[in-house]
């Protein structure tokens, strides 16, 4: 097997490029994907500021290793979810990696800022783990982005991520979901523009990636996550694409291409509507938003905002 | 396990209406379902003519049994593909059903009326067979209606076909595929109407309904079928239908519900821009119709325009 670039013995085959890389290429390969993906989406003007969520795993410490040598000023967030050892490990490799390279590491822990973790916070709140996860993060990131002036916040959602994401939206044919999937949200009122670089690589891939650079991340998949739906999609997903290489890409490039467009509306006239929390001051459609009610009750007391961005490692 | 209705012992478990059934409760299960399609969709108005595609298979046989019980004028159609002992057999299992319920069963038999069978025909055209079978019913049924007087073509397209169909058009986002996938298709210059009144109804329901009410069917698959894209995307969807039951259903009628109308304006336009087939007469983008196109290339020889109907039962 040669490296389609050089001839060189490759490393690495991608069946869906019809194609194998040496080491080498394959990094200009990871390289050229990502920069393609921020040009066709328009993700990321030079000189704004990124936010990269860091969780620790392959993805987000390939793409913040990937902006930044692409010379983005892209600093990292991560969020101390307070699930046991994974968060611990996860929280050393996301530090290891910042120590590393350099560059500036931003963190929230959950338990000790916020006052709830996920698992305890998740029963409390009767929501699903990945859940209440979920709304976390997308609230933590975004408070912390506009607190901390950053103009975009971008996050590690690689091409596997995003089919099964979109698989299951289109299992519901959830109309405000499939509204928002998309590789780039837009800035508005109250909310950093939120961009995904990984969109046009895979999972595979990005593991390979970080095994080529020697960027060491945390191999377990989250504890909590195990069984859910997300992964059940993925399987499927995969057998589809062992028996047509490039399935998955087309399914997600032709819903962006085609279908997207469709579906967005409602998104943008839900996002003009929206108000200030009343807690917290994000935007919501009324009232208290969902992540001060989840940390209301998670805390069994009144929600308190959080201030982000004490401690930069 | 008991029958939902009635308690008494049940034959059949439907999981994902969570409910068994017993004989007689099955049959008006199946009864209940077709009626709620026809009306859902307004597939069938009260004197309509009625021309039933009958392949021999369970669907087909299911479905015409089951209009004819509902007093539909219902008569049959049967298209003799020249598929070696699968058209053999299958006919012999249409015409069977035919004379025992004494109903009115045409037949155009594609080597002998039309010049070509399946097999030939389409390695002649160099389409794939599936290709070349589909484009042929379609453009038979329709013209055997529009010849014969009929308002309204119903195909035995059911539950895991449709949703099939829809994960393989999904898959590509293809707008236009996506914009004709409806349980009726209205009526149009040239165009019968098309219905599909067992879009409620699954396979193994078919097979049941069949088995309860003694009608035989051929029970294999066409022969040309095995290892398509199709039977590949039930087995997927089959996945996922055994881990949460009901999701089959879901994809499908939510897809009516809450996004077909998106792509269904293309075809509406696209219809009304045909004009008439310069060999047939039936609706066409431009010059001959795909049909007669097929048929010269599987001919080799002038195109030579079909007429329907003179071997009835």
């Amino acid at each position: 097997m040669k490296c389609r670039r050089c001839r060189e013995p490759a490393i690495i085959d991608l069946r869906r490029h019809n194609a194998a890389f040496c080491k080498d290429c394959f990094w200009r390969h990871c390289h050229e994907q990502v920069k393609r993906a921020i040009h066709d989406f328009d993700m990321i003007e030079r000189g704004e500021r990124v936010l990269v969520a860091v969780s620790g795993g392959k993805d987000s410490l390939a793409l913040w290793h990937i902006l930044h040598e692409l010379g983005y000023a892209a600093e990292g967030l991560y969020l101390g979810l307070g699930i046991g050892d994974y968060s611990d490990e996860s929280g050393r490799f996301a530090r290891d990696f910042a120590t590393r390279f350099g560059l500036v590491l931003h963190e929230v822990d959950l338990p000790g800022d916020v006052g709830f973790d996920i698992p305890d916070g998740s029963r409390a709140a009767r929501r699903a783990p990945c859940s209440a996860c979920g709304l976390s993060k997308r609230h933590l990131f975004n408070q912390a982005a506009t607190q901390l002036g950053f103009d975009v916040v971008a996050t590690g959602h690689n091409l596997d991520d995003e089919a099964a994401v979109l698989f299951g939206n289109t299992l519901r044919w959830d109309a405000e979901y499939l509204g928002r999937q998309y590789p780039v949200l837009p800035a508005a009122e109250g909310f950093a523009k939120k961009v995904k670089p990984l969109v046009r690589l895979g999972e595979r891939e990005m593991a390979a990636y970080c095994v080529t650079q020697r960027i060491d991340y945390i191999l377990d998949e989250c504890p909590m996550a195990v069984g859910n739906r997300h992964l059940h999609y993925k399987e499927l997903l995969n057998r589809l694409e062992d028996s047509s290489p490039g399935a998955k890409a087309a399914f997600l490039f032709h819903f962006f291409d085609k279908a997207h467009q469709h579906f967005a509306d409602a998104v943008v006239e839900e996002r003009d509507a929206l108000e200030a929390c009343t807690v917290c001051g994000s935007p919501t459609p009324a009232g208290e938003c969902a992540f001060c009610r989840l940390q209301a009750r998670a805390t069994r007391s009144d929600a308190i905002p959080v201030s982000i961005g004490r401690r930069p490692v």
